[in-house]
């Protein structure tokens, strides 16, 4: 498969999303931001840290404010190296001092009594190291302050997406023509795997092959289970190509299927392509999962679709938005998540069926193309 | 090379730290311990989460109380097989739910006002999920509050621990038979996975190879820069044998050094002696620091060791004891440490020498026994 690499990221973007943040944080009522290693630091400035540690990386967005990195001394060169790092200022800190208090001025310059956002996965050591050194501040995580920081993609992000996307596709294309059974899930596991890089992907977070009782368990990791003639087999991969995250599962049947392995991979089907079809700016992400539910719930399988319907995708295989009871947050065009309603039956089987969909100005865009129908695989 | 498995982890030894967490954490005036996904969960319980994600797992222990996985219900299959399941009691919630609210009385049976120790690395977002339902608890890192919760090692342990030393050292004798002019640090680095690998590790953290100017940046991550006749090479490296960590580092030359070269080395090797030599109980923490830092200092080159010399080691490849100044934890037997001191020469070179060491009755002892002189490659 030949696709163009899409022009890198360059300083100005990392400059106006770093420009974007802070100004959302302020109008949301907060006194800056404190982006953690992981996606929103990689999203904000590109920089990838070499290791996600107990020493303190920490970027402080304020609006009027220079952005700001602390840094472990010894990683310093490494952040000097980020594309964003042109765009704000780094401030290193050497083993035996306390990061906390060199982080301190910078928070206290908002004023003593500020609020900020926090990355959702900083360390919790870290936030007590600010809370210990600043008690009059107040924190709240970014999901639940400025959920939609990285929830609405530009054009660019989209082209990476897609692009990540058919590369998941074309990985399901391939797998399909493996042989299932008689071979460990694990082994069929690494197959999506190297298929996955073979495509384009420079990380791969999951290639679950979840087989006949096992495909009931949702996050079932692949193992030494000998895939059976008769078994049903989730399967879900993803992972980043160009920095941006595909997600996709498909279930197949090895061998021919009975009438009732059908009528569910037809009830999830239908719940997925109902929900697909939802998908349209103003609704609410609780009125996607409620639309898949409702298809299986009206099936008779309520109780077997154990979790939500979707998460959103971005430089990350999970963030924000979430397709769950309970999220009234409307969709808006550009946003990209999964659409995966599932049917999990205890001890027998599980059928899941997973694209990420795009919110158009009209409607929604799948950006994963593989038939759905309930592939028979060998 | 032939190295028999340990026998696993059972139940009981899991319930065993996991009582032992709870009166540790009585003992210090805690109410619980808040145990997350991550290197802490693993070692009080033996499971590793599919993926640490927003969806909140914890483990909650205290003293006379039963031990309680809050686990999302789609992974509580998972968690169930977990060999210290046995042990502890699985309390899972469907998405849609607050998890917060299902921990919080597991926390306020406790005491309203009660401070619990968190995992270091809990993230931010879940800590404030538990700060926001229970405004009158108070949380203290691990780190901080039970620095020595894992820092301690009993035999079971330091023999995994040895193994990993074994197989690292096995990697070193290994690749200084590999050609280094001519070829990509991030070749070298593959290899250096590979042999990680096939000396029986069942996961790789870090294979840094830092060759001429690169090796200043302490953790320089390998590129694309081709190793030149003439260069240092500083190799760092390591990962997890049967769930236990290997770390060492062996700074290398391409061809014959300068005098300059064989000098700095002849430094940073004394140094790393005297802070072996050093280790016996009851001495801080912050003493081997000093030791190694002395031996620079006094040769001139204090400015260019930029970093503490040493990290604990055990089911994470960095966690307390650090060896760093203002560290005043005394020594114990059964602890388990890197020393590992260099100079780093800005735009030139850098030299880095790294043992594990394990603190015995009356000493230390090292885990790495290759030779620490100044090895020639081709």
């Amino acid at each position: 498969m030949t696709t163009g690499t899409p022009a890198p990221f360059c300083a100005t973007d990392y400059k106006a999303r770093m420009d974007r943040a802070a100004q959302s944080a302020a109008d949301a009522g907060l006194a800056g931001v404190l982006v953690a290693p992981g996606p929103d630091l990689v999203w904000l400035t590109g920089y990838q840290v070499p290791a996600d540690t107990e020493r303190l990386t920490l970027l402080v967005l304020a609006a009027g404010q220079e952005p700001t990195l602390i840094v472990p001394a010894l990683e310093a060169p490494d952040a000097a190296k980020a594309t964003g790092a042109g765009a704000m200022t780094l401030r290193d800190w050497t083993d035996g001092r306390d990061p906390y208090e060199i982080t301190a001025p910078l928070l206290r310059s908002k004023g003593d009594s500020g609020r900020f956002g926090v990355s959702d996965n900083a360390w919790a050591m870290h936030l007590l190291g600010l809370q210990r050194n600043l008690p009059d501040t107040s924190y709240v995580s970014l999901t639940e302050a400025l959920p939609m920081l990285r929830g609405v993609k530009d054009a660019a992000e989209l082209e990476r997406l897609a692009a990540a996307g058919a590369a998941a596709d074309a990985t399901y294309e391939e797998i399909k023509k493996v042989p299932f059974a008689g071979r460990k899930e694990i082994d069929i596991s690494r197959e999506l795997a190297d298929l996955l890089g073979r495509f384009g992907h420079e990380q791969v977070d999951f290639t679950l092959v979840c087989s006949g009782p096992n495909g009931a368990n949702p996050h079932h990791a692949p193992g030494d289970r000998v895939v059976q003639d008769g078994d049903m087999v989730v399967l879900d991969f993803g992972g980043l190509k160009h920095g941006y995250g595909s997600d996709t599962s498909r279930t197949v049947h090895v061998g021919e299927p009975t009438d009732e392995e059908r009528r569910v991979h037809d009830i999830v089907r239908e719940a997925q392509t109902a929900a697909c079809d939802a998908v349209r700016p103003g609704i609410a992400c609780q009125d996607v999962d409620r639309v898949a539910r409702k298809v299986i719930t009206d099936a008779g399988y309520g109780e077997y679709f154990i979790h939500r319907t979707g998460h959103g995708i971005g430089v990350s295989t999970h963030e924000p938005p979430y397709m769950v009871e309970g999220e009234e947050q409307p969709l808006v065009p550009g946003m990209c998540f999964s659409v995966e309603p599932g049917i999990y039956l205890p001890g027998r089987f599980g059928v899941r069926i997973e694209d990420i969909v795009t919110v158009t100005e009209d409607g929604g865009k799948r950006l994963n193309s593989t038939a759905r129908d309930l592939a028979i695989v060998g």
